[in-house]
């Protein structure tokens, strides 16, 4: 039994090469919840839908979001109606945000939804929401200006510096149905190459499950998010900075410190190895671009220690 | 100025035989917003769309609701990811509730998002929906049930016996903005072969407006629903029969006794003059089927008086 902390698109390749190598009934995933918004009244789980979708095979790999296939006449037609069209909601997604936000009107727990549309979708890893409660994460623009996780990741296309990252909600939420136990018994944790700042940093505000994972250390592997020192798409190595902990590995080191004994960083960042094990974590080297399915499982492999 | 009670399909054929007649600025539909539901989140209101689509003349008049050349790719996505479709809703009519749910949901009012959505499907007439507060048909049925207006009309087809009818909400809603206005000020007031008890009530069951149509009754003229007895379509003649009203012209002349002077009956029921002028209601004979927009426009001069 393995369990994965996960955000969106580096989460879902990296678990697309974990099913390869493991049984995907083995592999629990607490998945960021934090993205979560509401638009045009459709409850929207952007790191759950990504993760089902690209564990379905059916996700958009071109685009990094979606599925594939899609088509757009809703927000076609929406745009002539002069609505609100800078999220985009392609046809098919929109069945996915219709079905879960039935069934949470009918009372439905996001976990239940999660399990469903993961069960509809064919995926056979285990996806759990960190949390059945609201955290939304909300940034402070260095305008002072506070946005919405989406806001900032799609509408200001990430391009806007950030003061402040906050996570609404998570001082009471309760984390998911199975997330403290799937940390407690898994063989190994892993920490996903997702946004340290704000994909995985709202997992562990959810209270208990930063020490949840800080009780398995020794068995926690993170993957850095970085590649020759930046990210490879999205504004991991901006927000970084911006928070003051350091786009680099060291960075990533040190803000994994208390919770993974083990980092693995990429080839191109070898150089930075006796900095991370400076920082008392142990350092591998590895390819961790996983630009195909092969690449996926051979990194797969390294973060299972199982070369 | 004339003004008109609007249920759906009915109201909308005779809306588009008037603006053919006379100028659609100077008409103005108060639209039954009893059959308003929340599906997957989405406020849908059924006779305000109908209406609306009819006067752009973007409704399948086929099929009888919806936008002609609709597509169904959100709900055919739905059904197998094992969500509720009962009630279709195709992709380019989604758009429609998505704008209006996310208006909602800023805090604009259904009157305004109404009067956007006309203005965007390029309706001249002034539609008003009958409140902006939330008034719900209720049914019971004969075995005790209750259900909700599209429960019983899409989910059961209308195919079960009605108890009762209730407008949930009508007690403490408010008539929309500028509908008794429009009441008042009318040179005529219309209203239109929609379904009594379902349709037209629910409008007459927001406080105010039947008096308002009331102090109106010598220039109100009602076009009755039935045509040789029957509803053309609908439940109107069971309905009617069910709560005690008879599914006849007479019937249909009793109901509006005291809210019109004037009642336009079908060729087919011309045998039923006496029995509704005998209820203190002029009775005026003329072909009410608008199978096309000239048998329409047609109907709409004789509501006028203008043959």
């Amino acid at each position: 039994m393995i369990t994965v902390l996960a955000g969106g698109v580096g989460a879902a390749r990296l678990l697309r090469g974990l099913v390869q190598v493991i049984d995907p009934a083995s592999i629990t995933a607490v998945v960021n919840t934090g993205d979560d918004t509401v638009l045009h009244g459709l409850s929207i789980s952007p790191d759950l839908d990504t993760v089902t979708y690209t564990l379905s095979g059916r996700s958009d790999d071109e685009r990094g979001w979606g599925l594939a296939g899609e088509s757009w006449t809703v927000m076609d037609q929406l745009a002539t109606l002069g609505g609100e069209t800078w999220f985009r909601l392609g046809d098919r997604d929109l069945a996915t945000h219709l079905y879960r936000t039935q069934r949470l009107y009918e009372g439905a727990r996001l976990s239940e939804v999660t399990g469903e549309l993961a069960q509809r979708f064919g995926v056979h890893v285990t996806l759990l929401p960190m949390s059945d409660d609201p955290v939304r994460t909300r940034l402070t623009l260095a305008d002072g200006t506070e946005v919405g996780f989406q806001e900032y990741f799609v509408f200001l296309a990430h391009s806007v510096p950030v003061r402040a990252v906050a996570f609404e909600g998570a001082g009471t939420a309760r984390p998911g149905p199975g997330v403290l136990e799937a940390l407690r018994e898994a063989e190994r944790v892993v920490i996903c190459p997702s946004n340290p700042v704000v994909s995985i940093a709202p997992i562990l505000a959810v209270p208990g499950v930063r020490q949840a994972v800080a009780d398995r250390r020794a068995d926690t592997v993170v993957v850095s998010p970085l590649v020759g020192g930046a990210a490879l798409k999205g504004p991991a190595d901006r927000l970084l900075r911006e928070m003051g902990h350091g786009a680099s590995s060291e960075g990533i080191a040190r803000f994994y410190a208390d919770l993974a004994a083990t980092m693995v960083i990429d080839v191109s960042d070898e150089a930075d190895s006796a900095m991370v094990e400076a920082t008392g974590v142990r350092c591998v080297v590895a390819p961790t671009v996983m630009a195909n399915a092969t690449r996926a499982a051979a990194l797969a492999k390294v973060v299972l220690d199982d070369r």
